[in-house]
C-alpha cells in the first residue's frame, strides 16, 4: 500500500489545529527499529509521520446485505481448521484442529470448532428429524426439533474437548504447533433442553442408571452415559456418576445460532466437562437402561491403556488442563522486550481457581491473572506480564481447579498411567523459546 | 424423507431387548394431532412407531477440513441479516438487521451482527494499517495492529446497539417483524487494549476532557467521546462522562476471532453501553482534546429531537430496554398450550436486575427468570413459563437495571421526549397474539 503524504482529513474546529499537530508529530519523531517498548508491556512507535490518508478512506465499500451471512476478512484466510494428513487413513473418520494460536477470548467461532467424525459430517433436515426417548421410562416419546425448542430452555458456556486432545504428546510426536497439540478443544454457548426436564417428561423409572445416545449420521455412534448409581459391566461403580448428568442438555443452538452440521445439527447431546464423544451428534435416540452398552466405542476406543496392559473404562471427565497460547510454536516472538504470556485453562469438574506460569522450566512459578468471566467447565483465559531478555527460555503453565486438583507433570501422569495411553493427556506443556524468538515443543527430562 | 420401517439398529446386549422395546412402543402408541402438550411446558409426541433408520444413517458425510471454515446448515439459509429497502436511498449508507427471532443465547454469531455503514464496508490490510494517537498527549505514537496485540489485553461480553434501534416504532411504522423492530442490536465477546492503558502509553495531559476516534473507511466517521470533566460546546457538563470511558477498549477480536470487515477490521473502538456509532470502526486515529468535535454526526445525526424543536446532544448511553423474542411476529404460535415466553433485556448502565412479563396488555406483571450468565452491558435472556389459552393476548416485557431504572411505556417516553425523536427509543414493546397464533406489532392506547 502506498500512502500518500497529504494533509490530514479534518473537520470543524480541527482545521485550526491540524498543522500544529503535524508539526508536533515531526518534532517528537523518534525512529525506533522494530518497535519501541515502553515501560510495562506497552509496545508502539513514536509518531514519526503525519496522518496520510489511506486509499480506503477514499473509496466506497460494499453495501449492507451484499453478504447476508458475514465471513472473515480475506486477510484472515490462514485462520482455519487443519488436519494432520498421516494421522488417519481417511478424512471421513478423522479430526480437524481448532487454530487456538489465532483465537482470542473464550468463545470459539462455530466455523472453527474442531471436527471429529466417525463417518463424515452430514446435514440433516430438521423438519423430518426425530428424537426417540425410550427404555426404562413410563412414556416412550418421539420429539420433533420444534417440540424440543418449545420445552423449557437451558444453557451454558462450556468447553468441548476430545479425550485425544494432546494424544500426540504421550510418546514424543510433539509437533511444533499449538493447533495440533491442543486444538481438539473449543468452547461455545450451548442452548437446549435439560436432560432432567426430558427425564421428567418421559417418566424415567427408578432403576435406570444409564442412558445412551445414538447418532443419525453414518457412524451411528452410541455412547453410554452414567446416571446416579451407575455401575460398569463388572458391578464396579462409575466415578462421578452423581455429578456428570446434572448439566447435560440436548442442544439445538451454539453461539447464538443453530448447531453447525459438523457439530451435530439439528440436535446433539452436550455433556459438559466430559470427553466430547459422549456428546453424541445428530441425536436420534436416547434410551434409558440399567447397564452400559459396552460397545467397541467403550472397549477398543475411548479407554485408557494402563501400565499393566489392561484398559480403564468410563473415566469420562476431562481433568484440569492448561496451555500457553502466546507465545507458542505457531506465533514466534519478534524480539526481546515486554510481552504478555497468555493462555487457556479448563477443568471438567468446575471452575479454574488459579493458573501458575513458569519461565524457567518449572523451577519457579508465579500466579497469572485470570480474565473474567471465569465460568464452570468453560475455557478460562490467563494473562502473565513478562519481559523477555532474548535468551533461551522454557515457558509453561499449570492450572488448579476449584476441587484443588493441580495439573500434573508428564512424569507424575506416567507414574499412574504408564505409556500405553492415547487419551486424557493433561500434563503440563512446555514451550522452548530459542534466542531467535522461535518456539519449540519440548519435553523436559524428569518433569 | 421416506423412512423405512425396519428393525432398530442395535448392538451388544441391546439385541435381546430390541423387539420387546418395539412392542412396548406399539402398545403405548397414542396418536395426538399437532403434538401432545404435557404437564408443565413439555411438548412431544407419544412414541407411536419403531425407530426407522434414516437415510443419513446409511451414508457417509463429508470429510474433515473439506470446509476449513464452517458455515451454517443449508436448512438455516433463512437466518440472515436483512435490510429494509425503502429505509435508505442506497445500501452503501444503510443498515442491515440481526435476525433476533432465530437466535438463541447471548452471543450473536459475527456473521449475523447487524451492519451500519456510512460509506460501505471495507476490508483493510492489517499489515499496513496504523493507529495514530495524538493531541493532548506527552508522546504522540503510531501503533501497528501487532503493537496493539502485544499490549496488555482486556475484554468483555458487551452488546452493541445502534441508537436508531426501534426508531420505526416512534411514529407507527411498526413493521410486523422483530428483526426490524429490534435487530440493530448484537452482542459479542470483544477483546483488545484498554483505553486506560493506551492513555498511559501516550501520556495524556490533564486538560484532556474528550477524545475522538476516526475511521479509515470511506465515511471517515469521527465521533467525540467524553472523558471525566467533559463539557459540551456551551460549557454544559456531559452526563456520565465519569463512567463511560472506563470500559472502553480498542478491539481487534470479536467472538474469539479477528473482527469481521463489517465490524471494523482490523481494529475498532468499543464503548460498552453506548450508542454504537461511538465505537468507531476501522480506527486510524485517536486524538485527545479539550472539547468535542461538533461534527454533523453530533448535530444533524445522533441527537435527540425534543418537544420544543431543539436537539439534545451527547446522550450517549443506551438505557434499559427489553423485548420478547418468542413469540414474535416472525415466529407464530402453533396452537394453544404450554410455551416459554423468551426474550432479551439489556442496559447500557450495567447489569439487568429484573424483567417483568405481562400477558394481559400491561394490567398485571409477573417476574421472569433471568438466565445465567447475567453480565454488565450485555444481553441478558429472560424466560417466563406460560400457557396460551388460544385467545387474543397482548404480550410485553419491561426490564429494570441495577441502577433501579425501569423501562418506560411509550406514553412515559413521549411525555419527556415528544414525537420528534429518531433515536433512543427504549419503551415497552407490545406483541398481539391473534386467535390463529399470528403475532402483530401493536401500540396500546394510553400505554
Amino acid at each position: 500500500m502506498s500512502e500518500e503524504k497529504i494533509t490530514m482529513p479534518v473537520s470543524g474546529d480541527e482545521q485550526a489545529v491540524a498543522s500544529e499537530a503535524r508539526r508536533s508529530f515531526l518534532r517528537k519523531s523518534v525512529a525506533v527499529a522494530g518497535g519501541a517498548v515502553m515501560a510495562g508491556t506497552v509496545a508502539g512507535r513514536a509518531a514519526a509521520e503525519p496522518l496520510a490518508i489511506p486509499p480506503t478512506n477514499k473509496m466506497l465499500g460494499r453495501g449492507v446485505v451484499s453478504v447476508p451471512y458475514g465471513m472473515p476478512s480475506k486477510f484472515e484466510a490462514h485462520v482455519v481448521r487443519r488436519n494432520v494428513e498421516w494421522l488417519t487413513p481417511d478424512t471421513i473418520a478423522s479430526i480437524s484442529f481448532t487454530p487456538l494460536q489465532d483465537l482470542e477470548g473464550i468463545i470459539t467461532p462455530a466455523g472453527l470448532h474442531f471436527e471429529r467424525y466417525h463417518g463424515g459430517a452430514v446435514d440433516i433436515d430438521p423438519a423430518t428429524h426425530r428424537l426417540v426417548v425410550h427404555g426404562l421410562v413410563d412414556k416412550p416419546m418421539i420429539f420433533t426439533v420444534d417440540d424440543l425448542k418449545r420445552m423449557p430452555q437451558t444453557s451454558g458456556v462450556w468447553f468441548m474437548e476430545c479425550p485425544a486432545n494432546g494424544a500426540m504428546e504421550w510418546r514424543g510426536v510433539q509437533m511444533d504447533s499449538l493447533q495440533f497439540t491442543h486444538g481438539m478443544i473449543s468452547c461455545s454457548e450451548w442452548v437446549g433442553v435439560s436432560l432432567l426436564d426430558l427425564m421428567k417428561a418421559v417418566g424415567v423409572k427408578k432403576d435406570a442408571t444409564w442412558f445412551y445416545g445414538e447418532g443419525a449420521d453414518g457412524s451411528g455412534l452410541q455412547r453410554s452415559i452414567p446416571l446416579p448409581g451407575a455401575k460398569d459391566q463388572f458391578g464396579k461403580p462409575i466415578p462421578d456418576a452423581d455429578k456428570i448428568y446434572k448439566d447435560i442438555i440436548i442442544a439445538y443452538a451454539q453461539n447464538g445460532e443453530a448447531l453447525r452440521p459438523e457439530n451435530g445439527y439439528p440436535i446433539r447431546i452436550v455433556v459438559p466437562g466430559t470427553e466430547a464423544n459422549l456428546s453424541v451428534k445428530h441425536l436420534r435416540r436416547i434410551k434409558f437402561t440399567n447397564k452400559p452398552l459396552v460397545t467397541y466405542q467403550e472397549t477398543r476406543h475411548y479407554t485408557d491403556g494402563m501400565p499393566d496392559g489392561r484398559f480403564r473404562q468410563y473415566t469420562l471427565i476431562n481433568e484440569t488442563n492448561s496451555v500457553v497460547t502466546f507465545p507458542c510454536p505457531d506465533k514466534k516472538l519478534s524480539g526481546k522486550g515486554a510481552y504478555e504470556i497468555r493462555g487457556l485453562a479448563w477443568s471438567g469438574r468446575g471452575k479454574v481457581k488459579a493458573v501458575d506460569v513458569s519461565v524457567d522450566g518449572g523451577k519457579t512459578w508465579k500466579e497469572a491473572k485470570l480474565v473474567d468471566p471465569v465460568l464452570s467447565k468453560c475455557l478460562t483465559r490467563f494473562i502473565f506480564p513478562w519481559e523477555w531478555d532474548g535468551k533461551e527460555t522454557l515457558v509453561m503453565s499449570r492450572a488448579m481447579d476449584e476441587t484443588g486438583y493441580v495439573q500434573p507433570t508428564l512424569r507424575q501422569l506416567r507414574e499412574v498411567r504408564g505409556t500405553n495411553s492415547i487419551y486424557h493427556k493433561n500434563s503440563i506443556q512446555t514451550w522452548k523459546i530459542t534466542a531467535n524468538g522461535e518456539v519449540k515443543n519440548v519435553q523436559i527430562e524428569n518433569l
